[in-house]
């Protein structure tokens, strides 16, 4: 699959090879940051739809590629789709976030959980990411995704979004055997949710622990990492999926670089806290490196784009194993121009550091 | 002023002085999780007023005393005041969060804000430490205590709380003169502010940079950390503020302990996030310690609440120079109780671990 592809830098990187520039891809590059997108989005209606109709889901992956330069691409959908599987009735809407109907709490609640045929109910992700794959016509590579099981776990015991964690760290705290049982669940079903997305023709996975932050470190070695670290076992363990570059995103993971970069996952996700260059000394011989200009660069003008984006790039230095990306997610509000600028400067910097390399 | 105290735990653990006991405050401990707390603000009206008449701030600050056998009061105020007496035209209403009327967005907003006589324009908190001060009667120390610039730039810019800091970060990439002028304006109002409530009685200070996290490294640096630098050097050079210890607290700050130790500050609060040993180890020979019990842990029950105490305190050991508090502020919702389970394990526990050490 790689050798037909015409761009391979974002896969050559993950695997710390020489390229001729840094790849970069951007988290939520498909987004309402894009009028086009906006535009997609009314068309479908509401966000759930958009997520689950493998034409329009096709069709915004592929915008922003058609408007930057970017390295790859990343299936559109969400990271709830497993426990709107799992039957808690998800519903997403615009400001107000998503909100499950039936969150689940008790002992009795998490037994009840069905162990979904992720190949059945959620065929029209694996729809999406054939149609992808095929419209791409090998353009970049494509990112599959998931949400890290702890971070699954907070929107399933909370019911939605939270801004403490009161129900989900309560069950950690009070009911760890129970909290074990359901991540462990949700772990089985992120295993078979990523391989059936290999199947389909997904190039390179991410697992977004977006809550990560939220544990005491203890915490979340027990209850996050421990189950990020079963999936990429299980990834790794399985030939079909053995090849395939797993990325593991922990926000506010600043402290725990060395324990996510010993699960053997091939990249790490960085968010704008942590100097790279810092994870690059500590962890960089082992593990390609994702990120990490702050999202909020972006709402600046391009000269303040290009100036952040180089300091980053030389913060990193001329050595392999950089993706380019931003510390988190888009904001809806940014200028598609101020994205330009960033993706041109990222290629036409990082090719300068390399020549400058080579000519000292 | 020290002499007089009948329970000097808490200042000799800054002084990081022997103690029969690890000595116990909890940020926010004047909350709306004590019944008497919501009495005395609905007598009040709004918070506001509750703030700015010193016989009731008095009265709520005193409140979390006579339940619980806590080691320090601490001041009750807002960290908004000093941006409400540059005329920003604060508001704060539950549930909407604080709104400032008149944010500050401009080099022309910026020039305009007036050098504030701190003496005149908040006599009304100097008031209160006095108040405070004469009722504690020399029972536990009173501690006095500010936003950081940062932090308080955040809500002057913004005009209010904000997820992503759109402004104030923005002002930072943008407009870096501009946004040190604010700052440096900021930090000397901060200046002071803690030096008058010194005079009025304040026995330890506290810098709360509650929004360090949302910070690059080197913005952290430049733009927090810079200005904490300045209030402890200003407050260590002045004869009458030099022997107050002072806490810095920068929330999400677990990557910059060193950097906080070295401005000279007495003590480093903690978030949850990071490991107290390893915070020991690195910064425990220049500063006392405080924290750094998940707060979410009051929300479960006292046998959870006592089993995480006495984690947090076994991992900091038998050493001298640790204030036992919450990573972050008590949530509204929590059980008295479960504070009464907390501030009681927290010395027995302590004194049982100093036993054990003096009998080895």
């Amino acid at each position: 699959m790689t050798s037909e592809l015409k761009n391979d830098r974002f896969l050559r990187a993950l695997r710390r090879e020489e390229t001729d520039c840094t790849p970069i891809w951007i988290m939520r590059q498909a987004g309402r940051y894009l009028p086009e997108y906006r535009a997609t989005r009314k068309v479908a209606g509401d966000f759930l739809t958009l997520c689950k109709t493998p034409e329009l889901a096709c069709e915004v992956t592929l915008q922003p590629l058609e408007r930057f330069d970017l390295d790859a691409a990343i299936l559109f959908s969400d990271i709830l789709t497993i426990p709107d599987a799992m039957g808690l009735g998800l519903s997403l809407n615009e400001g107000v976030g998503p909100k499950f109907a039936n969150p689940v709490r008790t002992v009795d609640a998490i037994k009840a959980l069905p162990v979904i045929d992720v190949q059945e109910e959620l065929a029209y992700v694996f729809d999406a990411v054939r149609l992808i794959r095929s419209e791409l016509d090998g353009r970049v590579p494509l990112i599959g995704f998931t949400g890290s099981p702890w971070t699954l776990m907070t929107y399933m015991v909370e019911g939605g979004s939270s801004k403490d964690f009161k129900f989900a760290k309560g069950m950690l705290h009070c009911e760890p055997k129970m909290s074990h049982v359901l991540l462990d669940r949700t772990a089985d079903a992120v295993i078979a949710y990523l391989k059936a997305q290999v199947e389909a023709g997904a190039q390179a996975l991410m697992v977004f622990d977006t809550w990560a932050g939220a544990l005491s470190t203890p915490q979340y070695m027990e209850f996050s990492l421990a189950y990020m670290w079963k999936i990429v076992n299980a990834l790794k363990e399985d030939e079909k999926t053995r090849d395939i570059p797993v990325t593991l995103f922990s926000k506010g993971g600043g402290l725990w670089l060395e324990k996510i970069a010993a699960t053997g996952c091939d990249g790490v996700g960085l968010d704008w806290g942590v100097p790279i260059s810092y994870a690059r000394e500590l962890i960089g011989d082992r593990v390609a490196l994702q990120g990490n200009l702050d999202p909020t660069v972006l709402y600046a003008n391009p000269e303040t784009v290009r100036r952040e984006a180089k300091l980053v790039l030389d913060d990193f230095g001329a050595h392999p194993g950089h993706i380019f990306n931003l510390g988190h997610g888009i904001h809806p509000g940014i200028d598609p121009e101020n994205v330009k600028a960033l993706v041109d400067t990222v290629h036409e910097h990082s090719a300068n550091i390399r020549k400058q390399e080579a000519g000292s």
